[in-house]
């Protein structure tokens, strides 16, 4: 099926978003967390973070300043930090309804059960029931003039990893902690290892 | 386990790059067509593609300028476009081959064995193997100073697509079609659906 670009223009907006959202291909699944400098917390599902850079550790995602995310941008701009928490197959409800539109006085771990941690003197609380999560430091944060998106750039500190999906190399077995991927808006999956492949070189 | 950012700065520096690479989660597995003035062909797995936006429909994605994607980089800037192909699960080795360390007028095309293909009138090479693919306009590109990246901002064209694939609200079946997930720097997944979730509304 050939979609043109005038084709997909004219698509009904719900469906294009639909559509659009599934051209990437699989994203990551995380929740941040957050927290004002009045003590409330917050959470919320991200499907944006990407790997930015190992030397020095540096993590990206883009966030919709005036989405249901609005209170993770503000938090993570007045505390200057945040967790980052991967999505296991155990919590996928509760975190998919951290999406839902809370006021900022309202914690969406009341809301969806899940358990807010401190770790290691964080400021910003971790998701207890995740597997494998960090802690962040803001970096800077680029307004994207383009469609209003901002791109936040984190330096990773701590990390807390499950000992057994970390292999002998530093790979982290991410099917050892049932960590899921996202399709399109709305889709989790989990995953099958196919294979790792050894660096390419000229044959 | 507990892994301080001194203890993650310490680590040997391959074993980082695995450690750090596999932090943000599943990555999506695209190739990168691109296609110079002289009609060099370049093809380049990039883990790094992301959904920016969909009204408009915009793409990002982060290119180390310095890397073994320097000719896709390079291409982009002189030809002001690109395709993105989703990779599947039949062409996983040949996908991860194109990273190896190709001179310019060497075509990944042909060191690899996957088929370029012309659609639509578009002038950069498609793969014809892949099942869903799409043309895309740079947009933007910014220097990410923080650690020398680029970030590459493009515009969503004309869309190829299985038709099997294509669901009544636009979602994408990506499973349909065999699209894969990587995780680390080295490792392909296949996914298996868990579930798709309502848009989700406070209770």
């Amino acid at each position: 099926m050939h979609l043109t670009q005038d084709a997909v223009t004219n698509l009904d907006q719900r469906f294009r978003a639909h559509l659009i959202n599934s051209l990437s291909g699989f994203k990551s699944a995380n929740l941040i967390g957050t927290q004002d400098t009045e003590g409330n917390t917050n959470l919320a599902i991200v499907s944006s973070v990407f790997h930015l850079g190992a030397h020095p550790p540096l993590i990206g995602m883009i966030i919709r300043p005036h989405s249901v995310a609005r209170h993770t941008f503000e938090n993570i701009l007045e505390a200057g930090c945040y967790t980052i928490n991967q999505v296991n197959t155990e919590i996928v409800p509760q975190a998919h309804q951290t999406s839902a539109r809370y006021e900022k006085h309202e914690s969406e771990f009341n809301a969806t059960g899940l358990t807010a941690e401190y770790l290691a003197g964080f400021s910003a609380p971790f998701v207890a029931e995740s597997r494998l999560k960090y802690s962040v430091r803001l970096r800077e944060h680029q307004h994207l003039a383009i469609n209003g998106t901002e791109l936040v750039i984190g330096e990773i500190l701590d990390l807390h990893i499950e000992d057994k999906a970390l292999q002998e190399d530093g790979f982290i077995d991410l099917e050892a902690i049932n960590t899921v991927a996202i399709s399109g808006l709305d889709s989790y999956h989990s995953t099958q290892k196919l294979t790792r492949l050894p660096y390419a070189k000229k044959t």
